[in-house]
């Protein structure tokens, strides 16, 4: 007997039949003897469309409502599959956030879990029952309805997985696991079988959607291994856990990309203490993400030049912070707004020389000129211009074996 | 200042357009200096798609499931108006009702409110908020979520109006308040200015579906006057509320029918105590709903008819039941599956000589053959041949100078 989290995502619930098909899964999990929690995201769409009906009513539509609102759909996915379930003569029981309860602190919209009571569900699984459990979603403190961000369900089901300390925590979805690059895009990706937290962690943050970031993350503090497979294969999925399980023989692991950038070039700036935060500070007080930064190194000792990208979107946003701020002063502004990030990724690449000249080899083989570079322990990005950028992670691709 | 319930049913709040409508309505209430409380039905539709999705899945689905997923309607049509008042500057707050809570006994999918806890929601109206409040829903005292059956938000909306002590109970609705008749079949029906609750009963379990009857009775214990009036104009309601304070300056109220009915009698029914209970008892069991009963003197001492009338529907699993079973002694069992009922209504009925006989000579008049009768107080229902229905509405409706 083991005791696990499965938690399916919109797709995975995404029609009756879908939910039916779920049902029979975690009816196998029941049959085999393991305790089972089950967290659910909302059926796909649903989350949208209840978010479209309050921007009818208003752009500014109150957060505290707005949780209310989209906390529906989850409750309704976990009202159906517990029937459904039932259905096939198995015990389950829906269990809402606030009847766990499960608590979180934190901003309307953007809440974080900090407890979830556990008695009476442990006793429900004591008892062969199944609970299942609306993701995205818990209750303040003062008794309000709060969610956690859109793809907040993952993070849901690691919470219980550590409160609940369970085996195992597998997050079912419609692919079959983590890809060294999305296979929509580049057919050539191949399923990876074991990842560490901090690769995956690099990989969805660079664009690889398969897992929220923020829930790798919780998993890798509390190091709870996961395992995100397909809801509508039988084929193993893909095992995320810490760096120490993993045998490496490849030194990269995945290569991600993200489109949609703008990169923007500040010349001559004062090399002095305080400048960066004199850039940055106004970017992030009109929620401006600023996403890779670099400095080079100053060309005089009096000024440097600052490098950075942002989401395309942002780019008006930004010219105007730089075109009305006196506190930053600098010689001259670029921009490209037509860039793309990319980027491999592997835990393996520190100690494997020779990782960044053969990616930049590559690139040069292509005749792809890189605008930028950053590197990391476990990652080397850089901006090439957004036509590249599909041929570029091909060619990576079969550079690192990963094909 | 005032206290009122404002009740919005399924079509007034059926897009987000009448919602903001609704939203309108309430933050004029509120700028005249009133405390309200508003409950909301789910947006029309909502209900019957919910139900639909369980019945993919089961026609046997988990009731308690059910409740879960139902009250997801009233959930969200409670945020998108709180959110909308909010967006016209007034405070306003949903409350769910297990935030309350709103405290209910009984089975799952037709569970009674027992208890309204009061305080929060008092400070909330004293300090100028609106509080929204899901109707057709509550807990039971284990935490699970109830329903108190279909058109429930009637029911909630009196108990909230009882509990709270408000001055008014308004039923906000899609027609203009109560008829005369159906004012869809019937054009020459009239909107009622005001009706006793024994009457607003009578009307409405027979076919006037403006109000739940159940709602009606709760209204009528407690002796809360109720409005029923349309979300659309600005015209006057209808006032129900206590036969004392109505001056009768008519007879007869209202017209009402009801059609897909069937008729059965059971000839030479042995005469004597506990036959009756042999007959309605299988007839319960297997949930058909009897509706008039007559049972003809005896033409001898020794047997009796009886008739009673039944739902269409319900014929067939009625006649199996009389075929099988052998409690019951009878000669000769007639049906008619083509057969409706028609009412008369009003208060004062039972003070006007005639009415009977205006009745009875209206329909000889039109050729309408009666072919059963039933009195109460307020009430004359008579069993005619369905293609005659709508024509003798019509004529009664003349006759008793409803037009």
């Amino acid at each position: 007997m083991v005791k696990k989290v499965l938690k399916f995502g919109g797709t995975s619930v995404g029609s009756i039949d879908r939910i039916q098909h779920v049902a029979k899964i975690i009816e196998k999990e029941h049959k085999n003897g393991n305790q089972v929690i089950v967290v659910v995201s909302a059926m796909s769409g649903k989350t949208n469309e209840l978010l479209n009906l309050s921007q009818k009513i208003s752009n500014n539509f109150s957060k505290r409502e707005l949780d209310v609102l989209l906390s529906s759909g989850e409750q309704i996915t976990s009202a159906l599959l517990a029937g459904a379930l039932i259905n096939l003569n198995v015990k389950a029981k829906s269990y809402l956030n606030w009847q766990i309860p499960i608590i979180t602190e934190g901003e309307h919209t953007n809440a974080r879990i900090i407890n979830i009571k556990t008695n009476e569900i442990n006793e429900y699984l004591k008892k062969k029952g199944v609970a299942i459990i609306p993701g995205f979603q818990g209750i303040s403190t003062n008794g309000d309805i709060t969610t956690i961000g859109r793809g907040g369900s993952d993070a849901s089901a690691v919470a219980l997985a550590k409160i609940f300390k369970t085996d195992f925590c597998e997050i079912y979805t419609d692919v079959d696991g983590v890809f060294s690059s999305d296979p929509k895009k580049i057919p050539i990706a191949k399923k990876i079988d074991k990842i560490s937290f901090d690769e995956m962690l690099e990989l969805s943050s660079l664009g690889a959607k398969v897992m929220q970031s923020s829930a790798v993350q919780t998993a890798m503090i509390y190091d709870i291994p996961l395992e995100v497979k397909s809801t509508f294969t039988n084929r193993e999925g893909t095992k995320i856990f810490g760096q120490d399980n993993i045998d490496y023989t490849k030194s990269v692991t995945g290569v991600a990309y993200s489109k949609d950038d703008a990169k923007i070039t500040l010349i001559g700036v004062e090399d002095k203490p305080g400048v960066a935060a004199n850039i940055f500070e106004p970017l992030n007080e009109s929620q401006v993400n600023v996403d890779m930064v670099i400095q080079n190194i100053s060309s005089d000792s009096r000024t440097t030049d600052v490098t950075f990208t942002i989401k395309r979107d942002d780019l008006l946003k930004t010219k105007d912070i730089f075109k009305k701020n006196n506190n930053i002063n600098f010689e001259k502004i670029t921009y490209n707004d037509n860039v793309a990030k990319l980027s491999i990724v592997g835990a393996g690449m520190v100690t494997t020389p020779g990782v960044t000249y053969k990616m930049f080899r590559a690139l040069a083989d292509e005749k792809i000129n890189i605008l930028a570079i950053s590197t990391s322990e476990i990652k080397l990005s850089v901006i090439i211009n957004e036509e590249n950028i599909l041929n570029a992670v091909k060619k990576l691709h079969t550079v690192f074996d990963l094909d």
